[in-house]
This record gives C-alpha cells, structure tokens and sequence, in this order.
C-alpha cells in the first residue's frame, strides 16, 4: 500500500500544480542544436548556378563516395561474409550499444597497429561520422574550442557549432606537402581547447603526415594537455614513398581517440559501419570512456548483419585487394597530376594518400572569374565538369578532385579542364595593371 | 595573388594571438551531454543481485528483442529482399543523409494509414531509437520539458535528459487499461512544454488507446499548442477488439512526429531502420522540418543495404506473417494473463497489444521483498526467472514480461512464478498488524 499511496500523493501533487501561462498559436521553434547543425558544403554547392553542357555528359569529381561509378566494388570476401551473416539468421536482434563482442574484438586485432588495443577500447559506431560526432560530443560543449586543420573536411564543424563548440581552424600549408603550421596550431590553444583533429591521411588534401610530423603535433597536444580525435579513416590509403602511422601509436602520455571503420577501404560507406578506438593514457580517458558508451546508446550501435559479418571481412580480405586499390588511386593521382600540371593557371598538389587531390587555381590569370566558385560554375556549364570548390573546404581558389572515378572518366575530365583553362587563361598585363590599379583604388577608398 | 595575402594576413594575425592560460596537468572534463545521457533501466539492473539458480536454467522473460530466443523470425521475404539488395551491388555506396527517395517513397506509401505522406515526409533513421533521438533534438532544449508516459520507456529520458530537457511524467491507469490520466496531464504543460510524447501502441504496459482517448490527447494538445511525438513502432501490434489509430490520422491542427520502422514488426530490430514522418499542420513545422534534415547530417542516416531492400520488404510480406506473429503474441498474452491471474500476490494487466504485459506485485503479502527490485532478485535466485522490474519504467511494485519468448518457456516461467510466489506470500496478519505498528512508529519519529 506504500507505494500506491505515493503515487496518489504525487499525483495529487501534479494535478495541484497550477497551470502557467499558456500559448496560444502555434509557434514550433526548434533548438539551437538543431540550428546549428549545418553542412557547409551543402550550402555552397545549393547557391552554385550549375548548369551542364547538354553537349557533354557531366563528369562528377565532386563526390567522396568510391563506389558512386561502380568500377570499385568491395571485396568478394567481403560480399561473402555478409552473405554468410544473413543466412546465419543470428544478425536480426540488438546488439549492445557498443557492438557485438565478437566484432568489437576482430576490430581490436585489425587496429593493433595503432597500440595495444583490447574489445574493451572499441566502440562500434553508424559510420565514421557518427564515430566522429560521439568524439566531439564527448569532449565538447558551448564555449569550449577545436582545432581543426584548413583546408578541412566540413564534417567537424557541421558536427561541433551545433554543440556551440567553436571550430578553429589551424593551416595546412600547400608548398609543405599540406604539413600543420606548428606555429599557428600551438598559438591557438588555450584554456577551452578541448580537442585537436589530426586528419590522417588528409580530405581533401590527400596528405600523409610523415612520422616526425605526426611527433610535432602529438608534442603540442602533451605539452597543452589537448587530447587528440585522430579522423583515420583513410588509414593505409597511402602511395609509395608514404608510411602511414597511427597518431596514438606515437602518443605516449596523450590520450586519443582513432575514428576509422570500413567506409573508404572496404569500399561500402553506404554500410555505416565506423569505430571509436580508444587509447587512454594514464586513466586520463576514463570519465571519456564512461561518457562514450553513455552517448552510443542514443541510437543503439550500427547494423547488426554488418557486426556479424564484421571478424570475416576483416580477416579474410586479402591484401591483394587493397593493394589493387591503392595502386588504382596512385595511378589516377599520377596521371591526374602530370596532366594538370601541364595545364596553364592550374596548380595540382600531388597527394601522398587517401582519395582526393587539390588543385590550385591561378585565379588572378582568369580574369573572367571572381573567385573558385565562379569557376567551377563556368567548368560545370561549358565543359560538363564538376569539382567541388575550394570554398567547400574553407580554402579558396583551389577545386578538388576524386580520384576514385574510372581512369577514361579522370582523363576526359583532365581534358575537359585543359581545354577550359586554355580558352579563359589570360596573360593580359595591361589587364593586370588595369585590375591592380583598381585594386588600389578601392584600397586607398577605405 | 589577393588570396594568398589574405591567407598570410590570417596566418600572421593568429600567430600573434597571445597564448592564454595553459592547463599544467591532464584533466580531460567531459560534456554534460555525454554525462547526462544516462541509461536507467541499465543503471538499475547492474544495481541487481542476479544470482539464477544453477539448478534451473534461466528464462529472461526480460529484453525487448523479439529475435532472441529464435522462435519469431524475420519473413522469407524480407530476408529474399535483403539478399536481392546485396546481389544488386547497388546498396553500397552513400545515401542522402534523409535516405534513398525510392525507401522515401515506399515508406510514404506504407503509412498512408497515418495520412497524406510524401516521400519529403519521411527521414529514414538508424532504427526507432535514432528517430526518437531526432526528433526530441530537434523540439527540445535546455530549460523545456516533454511530457512522457508513466510507466513509460526509459529512452526518452535517456535521449533528453542529456540535452538539460526536463522529463515531466503523466500517468496511465491500470485500473482503466492503461489510459493516461487527462486532467494530470493538462495540468503539466506549461509555456516551455516542447512535446508530448505518446507511446500507441505501449511499452511496457502493452496498452492500445481507443479512438476517442487518442482523441482527447490531440484536442489537449490543440488547446495548449503543444506538438506530439507518436511513438508507434509498435503500431499494427493490436489483438482482437482492439484498434490502432495513428495520432497523426486524428489531428487536425495539431503537427505530429510518427516515429516508426522495421524493428519489431518485421523482427529485425539490430538492422537499425527506422523512420520520422513528418505531419505538418499549417506550416507549423517548416523549421522542424529543415532542423530534421539538418540533424539528420549528423550520422547520414542508416544502412543503405537495408534502404535498398527497404521497398520490397515492406511490399511484399504478406499479411499472414503480421497475422500469425500479433496471433501468436495474443495466445502468450492470454495464457500468462489466465494463469498469473490465478497466482496469488500478482495482478496481471492484459494487453491489448504490442509485445509485453505489466504484473502488479501485492508487495504488502510478500513481507520479505521491500520492494519490486527484491522480488526481482529473489526470483532470479530462487527460479531463475527474470523480468525487468518496475522501477525500470518509474512504476514500482509491478513488474514486465515480454510475450515473445517461445511458448513452453512462458510456461514453464510462469509456473515457477506460482512456485515462488507460493512460497512468499503470506496472509499473516499478527506480521502485517506489526509492519503497521513499525510504520507507525517510525512515522511519529520524525
């Protein structure tokens, strides 16, 4: 009778409670969370006028998704095992916020490069980005700061201004193989920095920090006390010339938190299946920990068909798979740069890795266009080509490319610039003066 | 060249920035989001003593996955649809963050029993849990509350109470099958009331409101223009005499969230589908509807593989599959009702559908158990018999078991409930005579 008593108590309570001031039209705002939460690239490529060429079919080498032209296709092992999940039946049910044991513990031993890693340091997430947004999460919240790298996947700041986290960008340097500005990065960390984003290998950079970059950076972060959101999901997708190491197998006191999954190197992004890894140092991590699957059980983990096919694909894909893979994108970066590097006004960055290359513009000789997105309006509508500008990135005057688009494709497109730059390249210095003087002008002006 | 100079002057102009207070020790704080978002039913059942008796096998009659014990299965087709998709090829890549248009459409035409929906309605989401997520994301903030149901199921709170968005609980009545109480209700919304969540068809008390109840709900909604969340993942899941209604396909004035998906209907729950549809009213959700498709970037949306076999798995399974799962579910519920009716101590409330019934422990008989969570343990210790306890669903003294266990098991759970309850439950009134006396005593104490 205790208990029912109680209730009647509370209830008597609650119909006490006086009514307060109502509405009385409908007025449904919505939370700054859900303000803020933008995509960036969304939003520039909606405001481009593209229009292709009818004359030419359009060539996409804006979109991040390898299997968007079907000439990448994801293992057979891989194809295979989740076959074998289906017909298994045992994939239907939950699985634990933070994925099946089974394919928390084949993760541990695929990333064990990464350091000593346990199933326990493993939590499988709805793709990377929803790895990445549990990380910035976690450790952010309004008034704190992240550092960021620029130019920069937009992903980190669509996931961090809806928190009221404040995304600060540090530098990536073109003429330094897209290498940080130490300098400016340790300069922007202060008391409310609460995380570091190291992109390894880079989007859209397709950079690969050296190990001894990696050290600098990681010096940084121990001598601030920043822990470090290592995005690597490009990890291995390096050419020759290039190691790829792991941030946290360098970090001896800063604890990490390793984003990766099966998106870009299986070939299945559409799958979501993502990881946090975990690397404390010291219990630094341990109220991350505790916070990290706290935030997995908002949406209860990732497909369940993909965690128990999850210990097949990652043991029994052969390495000649990725192998083929990197030498496909190696290949396409080769020729992609050697070509670009031909064409007048256009400055190709050659990648180290990943997927993507950057290409500046010389936009001062193509007078007709204001700035990189003008550009590539023009590129869109007179040759049927369309990169994402430079701008998508937070760096102007640059387009990047895919290279995961089939090599006839990547040629035409290559082509299809040269011709375009060929007719809007100016050399004219009159006109140069002309601009420079009214450049001048509107300087003196103000 | 004007590009450049502006990134030198960036650079130059954050290189000066003076380096702020340091921190001088790891301290790594995590945000209130990441703490906040709790789990209750977890932190209560890890509270539990669970010891099953090693000489009876333990029967969970506890998780609210009707997959686990291998006697309901997903239909032929569905599992034909997913294999189809993955022979396809083309489920692999990226979907737009809302999903596939052709998984739109078909889950437009799926709930055309809620009202008009177009494929623009619909955003499909990783499982029920992320739609919910959404959705209470993109309505609440700090300093808001929602109204949810109690007993009620501990997700809503998880997902806002890690946002600082108050849970204010109306009650269902046992004694009228579990209808809310109205004139509570009303009385708790105020101006910063930002939902009313309704659960149709219940967890955990396997209530179906009638039309005219669902009716009086909306109009209270309509009368303080409060937006409701319709929470009917288990929608369909009504037994004989017993009719769904959808709350959209009620209102007139009033904008609904549906949140629905595949999970328990078609037995798949760790596939992660799941879905919000939109009901606008009068444009009332025009911002909603942007900061859905804004949060929906966050994750991009669930497993592409399911969205792909989406269309034929809710085209072609066939109504018998639905009959015989809600049939075989019916069978359970009246089988345990008959027989925990006739148990002594417990007073079982018959569902009028989903997959769960609510059993009433006359806690004062059993003089052992303070309260539902001793009995739970004991049951546990002695029988071997789990079920969640009511405390889970903020409604002590009662406890839940799930009706999608295989029959014999129901059974045979339910027969050593009697032996239990046999054992426990005392009449003695000299003991409850002295309960009282102690009750007393300790009352004029303080």
């Amino acid at each position: 009778m205790k208990d029912l008593v109680d209730i009647a108590t509370l209830h008597q309570l609650n119909t006490q409670r006086p009514i307060k001031s109502k509405r009385n039209r409908w007025n449904v705002e919505i939370s700054d969370f859900a303000r803020l939460t933008h995509n960036p690239i969304r939003a520039i490529v909606e405001g481009l006028n593209i229009q292709p060429n009818p004359d030419k079919p359009l060539i996409a080498l804006s979109i991040g998704d390898p299997t968007t032209f079907g000439n990448l296709k994801p293992s057979q092992e891989t194809i295979d095992a989740i076959r074998k999940a289906i017909d298994d039946g045992n994939g239907n049910g939950y699985a634990p916020a933070n994925g099946h044991q089974e394919a928390r513990e084949a993760v541990a031993r695929y990333v064990q490069h990464q350091g000593l890693v346990s199933p326990s340091d493993v939590i499988l997430c709805s793709g990377c980005s929803s790895a990445l947004d549990l990380c910035i999460s976690v450790l952010g919240r309004p008034g704190k700061n992240i550092l960021v790298p620029k130019p920069g996947f937009s992903i980190y700041r669509t996931l961090a201004e809806g928190f009221g986290i404040e995304c600060r960008t540090y530098d990536l340097l073109p003429e330094r193989d897209w290498e940080a500005d130490l300098t400016q990065l340790e300069k922007l960390i202060d008391e409310d920095t609460c995380a570091l984003i190291v992109t390894n290998p880079g989007n859209p950079c397709g950079s690969v920090f050296p190990r001894s970059h990696l050290e600098a950076i990681v010096d940084i972060a121990e001598r601030h006390f920043v822990p470090i959101i290592a995005d690597e999901i490009y990890e291995h997708f390096v050419f020759p010339g290039h190691e790829f190491c792991a941030v946290s197998s360098l970090s001896r006191k800063v604890p990490v938190l390793s984003c990766g999954g099966l998106t870009k190197r299986f070939l299945v992004p559409g799958w979501r299946m993502g990881w946090i890894i975990i690397h404390d140092r010291d219990d630094a991590f341990k109220d991350v920990r505790k916070g990290l699957v706290n935030l997995s059980v908002r949406i209860l983990g990732s497909n369940t068909i993909v965690q128990r096919a999850l210990p097949a694909i990652l043991e029994n894909t052969p390495n000649d798979f990725f192998d083929d893979l990197v030498a496909t994108l190696h290949r396409h970066a080769e020729l992609a740069y050697k070509s670009i590097k031909k064409i007048r006004g256009l400055n190709p960055v050659m990648p180290g890795g990943a997927m993507y290359m950057m290409v500046g513009i010389d936009i001062d000789h193509f007078p007709e266009f204001e700035t990189d997105l003008s550009f590539v309006e023009a590129l869109v509508h007179e040759q049927s080509v369309f990169c994402l500008p430079g701008q998508c990135f937070e760096y102007p005057n640059y387009f990047r490319l895919v290279l995961t688009v089939p090599e006839e494709m990547l040629m035409e497109a290559v082509k299809r610039l040269e011709e375009f730059c060929e007719q809007h390249y100016k050399i004219d210095n009159e006109q140069l003066l002309l601009q420079q003087n009214g450049l001048l002008t509107q300087m003196t002006q103000y």
